[in-house]
């Protein structure tokens, strides 16, 4: 069975619960709930986290090696300018997805430039929870490619 | 039925005959034909075009105003500079997806700001074809939400 | 009689029928049904065209060459970036007015430069109809002058 | 009977002696006529100013704070750093014409900028006396409309 | 006796008049009624000064040289750009409060840069008369400090 | 009583103990508890924090969410990179001050642009300790307002 | 027999006609004419085509990807903002000329910069018809060497 | 007997009383006399200003149209900014020296650009008071050339 | 015997391990072993530290301040970006040596500025674990001539 | 006999050494044998030579002034910042070619800028020793249309 | 006796003998000449010396260092980009003074900015020969007054 | 026994000489003595050289090309901008390390970046002579292995 990790990065887990409504209306547990739903039926053993930590994330990505097959990521507001996660990920030897729930170029200038997509494979945003659930439907089917 | 239009800008006609296999390997009637069989699946009517003229593009861009639910669009190397093709997407009202076959920002700088994204509910890159199904089954979710 | 081309581009055809009202509330047919009775009333014939492509448009210039006296033109979004609009106005020797139905340089950064404008006589912009009406009064007046 | 004021900024009382003719061949009082014969004729009260100080400038766009319907401002060489003077603009009720007697888009890189655009209605430039002219008979127009 | 002059710049005077609320309800009678309140309470002797003139501006900072212990100055729009009264600052022996009713740095970018800074003891911004007062307060305290 | 936190970010425990003299020449336990005393006189429940990680300071943000009125933050040098931490204090609902030991736009370049500043009701800078105790005092008349 | 194809770009149908004799005095017809006499000398079979539309050009690109050897390319306006047109080139799998009448780096800044220099073998600049005659030359011997 | 002007901006009349030293040791007065003097000895009639306002600046240079042969000016910190000054300078018909005490090329990087040496004859620079007697020098010159 | 710290930051730890080749072929342990045993022969008590935490980093920095006379740092992917980890190394009373096993200025434009330079005594770069070997001797050197 | 000088900058003495094979596989002396050989033909006296020192190449070009009917260039590495050079090639009067052997513009960017270019009537590049050859033919015929 | 040397950089050789005219009309031995004659006067050894070798010039700079009171330079072309001058210049420990015959400030962008002036006490620009001699001329009172 | 050259660029004759510190306290005779002992011990035989002309310094790396194993360089300001040091450097083909006595990212801002990067193995600054003495060690080694 395929292992998977998903990270979360800084403030995800407040998701739902701002009054801007920039990222949806669905709280941060039942994101992942949905996650995990849907990574049942594709087969995949699902690894769901969040940190407001960089090095945290860092440390996981670097757990990942060892134990996944591919990597699903949204640094959030880390995604602009963290190399050492641009660094991290470039060491990771599978399928890398950048997942936003929003779309991050219609937002202020500063978040339109993403480290994370020079080691991503593919990058989905601004399709809310349904950008996670296709981005573990890619995933899946990636890895199948890769095994063969 | 829902009404789609995926719009291919220039050059798409030649995705997979090209030796650099920056666009994968299929050519693009066999993208069409995944495209069809994938909307047909999901009960969309889909109209594939594909053009190498930016006022072609706003012309159909302008006639999905009338007749379609939704839009995706790949407008390939029109992507990064046309200013026309926002503001025709910007008088559409619906969903629109923005696709890339490749992970844009993984190549040359000039491909790294996209005028698309402006007016882009969501973005899909990296994924070759599969993100053009992938972009599909969202666009089907999009428009059944929007028609509740 | 004076002849006068008056050249609209990409999108221009959808003047009114937008949404956000940045251009105004009138029609394309009412704006050149405006325009056509005040060039009427200045004894102008005027040719009022629109196009989406930037090919048809750099055409329209260069038979402008031939057989018009004026020229007036919204390039519209190709306003920004036509270096090909600009060399085919550069090569036009009579009058030229670069018309905006809304002020420019209150919207988007990338809307505040203008190409057109390097070869233009004079610009008008943010006065809806009222600017094109005033433009087709503005060049009824040069044109008499260079008669002289 | 509509009240309305038109700011002319620093060395435009220099119209027209200068050896460059950037500005015309008209002097300052006979622009200054013009447009007052053109103001009687649109049964508007005009009082057209000058000034080469800031300061000045703002105080007369305070003071038609209390007295006009209209302003009319050519800021000249203040057009392209006086943020004081968009501030006071921005707290002025009602129709901002700019107006400009050259093209200031063909000329030095500097003179491409205008704080004035941010707060105007619209912008009127590379007409000469004519385009102040025009100016007036716009400000008629959006008074009498705004007056319904 | 401490002697402090508060030095506003030009438009300060509309405070409160102005629709958008950008700085607060209070009218500038009211502001400057609440200061030389407040002063009075810290025993300070103020002056407390407004013009829309950069040069009136720069001719009472000389005259600061001469008469007083501490200055405090809202430039406001000519903050982001007057070099002049910069200098003025610089050659000003006492301690100097920067004072922005807004937070500048959440406004238009080019109101995010301050040639006052470079001269200023201290900066408070954002926090509307209330800021005006704590300046007051935390200047009677640095007078003090330096007269031990 | 209102609940408040004061958060400071790295580096800011050794204040007073460098030779620069950058940030005056209290120690940081000394800073501690004048603000603990200040607070006191003002009727405030302060949690004065400190951190040399962006992760703690975030977690420590969102705690504010359940428990503060009002956060008071020196982001120290995260403040001109942090985009993780004016995400979390973007969340925050309730007056945030941002306070600054020095006058950062008089230091080096890289010092002159805070993210923080994006998220702050007010700003205050380059006036010591004396501007931590102005902020909790803006801090207890801001809560007091709101609660009005 | 090699075939070749040539391209001319926006408003190269123009050349000779301009009063600014930037582009020489020969007319457009001429060029052509010396061009395939050239070719006849060296043996090329001369596809000659000029278009105002870059959708036409990119067509045609695309075109001679099935009939020619080489191709050369005056993309003049389009030169400098044309992603489609290199990316239609960079498809091309043969030697590819680009040409200019002009020295285009003597002329207006945004002239400096070409799009088309990225996928072109070589480039020629500066020499009126002379150099579209060179071209050939060289086109000639660069197929005569692949052709090996 | 040929007529000077040597005009000088904002903060002239502190120089020398500056505890930086930046503008030298002689006070504006003992400048001013010692011009007085050299003006004498070089049979000029020299007309000596000062002004902190930027308006008086240019209706000063403005009256120098009329009654001055030369023009001597230090802008002073309107050197780097105002446009205005610029162009009333451009319509003066006569040698104009632009004059600094000190060498502003290596002072901080706003001091770097000037705006009036786009209308000067010639530049001094960095020689304090000496560097004004240069400019009367080479003015008497100047003049006594362009009278042949 | 002087007590050194070499920190190296994140994803350090694998060095060696990476396929890229870009950190050299001894993995982390093996170049921390040649470290001890350098250190040894130098006679050295050294702690070689490695996280992927920045705040850690900072921790062990201010750590450092009361415990060692040197400090050796590879900030790997924090070197680019983090001003807090700049400002821990200016609080530093001791010598500094920036360490980076690649040559970064042959790397990616995003590595070619490093904030660590601004604090450190020397910097080597490109050496690989040489580097670390001779940066232990230099440091050796420095401690010496301090302490005499 | 029409004479001409061939400049050849730094390091083209090692062109056809270099493993890299940007400058092709003919060595100098090859290189130049062959563009002797074809001056012949085209019955044109040629000087061909190399220096690595700037100061030579300016003191070659100044000597051509009085020996030399025309000019190419090839200044290498000192195409892209000598300004001396450009210089002494604007004081020539007579036909100046700009020669490379290799397309500069699909090289790092630092090569895609030439002083060179704003002095010379053409420029060749990327066609190796046959873009000499070419520039040699060219040159012929300009002197010869020059002589007419 | 004060020894003073004038150095002149890459192609000031060629003054006078340019049709431009941008240098003046005096050939350089007039311009040496009328030097030599006014050093005499003021009692000054005058070296006056001309390469076009970086090189030599830097070597020459470091001869005065021995030699010579006080240091002319007109840097021509190297005055833009030449960092070894300036470094040699920084060496030397006694007056400098950076002559050009033109205004630089007036000519193309590149020619804006001096390496020379970081070093240089006074500048003097845009006087042609007389700028030269009033150089001189401040050389001789410099020197005096240092020798007091 | 390896040969390696070690080249000096300008200026660095002076080190030492200068009152301003930079580049420590050791002449440049001192220096040279101090490598031709370690090179000694080492066992190499070290050619240590130093111009002032850039023409030389590519001529020696060139020659170096011929006779050396490995090359030592401190292009002192040439470091910045020379292009055609970086084009001879990388033809060299052997080991090259990059050396300056002073940390050139703690300096002004113009020598921040290196052109020598591009072609240097490793980097070594901040170090004074320790640092010269240390890229012998390096070179040492780096030849050693490469015969192996």
């Amino acid at each position: 069975m395929a292992q998977v990790m998903f990270l979360n990065g800084p403030n995800a887990n407040l998701y739902g619960l701002d009054a801007s409504g920039t990222y949806g209306t669905d709280s941060f547990p039942q994101i992942e709930a949905a996650c995990m739903a849907r990574a049942s039926e594709l087969g995949l053993s699902l690894d769901f986290r969040q940190s407001n930590h960089e090095g945290v994330l860092i440390d996981w990505i670097q757990e990942a090696r060892q134990s996944c097959d591919g990597l699903l990521i949204n640094a959030a507001g880390l995604t602009y300018t963290s190399i050492p996660i641009l660094d991290a990920l470039l060491a990771f030897d599978g399928p890398i997805l950048e997942c936003h729930m929003s779309n991050i170029w219609k937002r202020e200038t500063f978040r339109h430039h993403s480290f994370i997509s020079k080691a991503a494979t593919g990058v989905i945003a601004g399709l809310g929870v349904r950008g996670y659930l296709m981005g573990l439907g890619a995933m899946a089917e990636l890895i199948a490619e890769r095994s063969k």
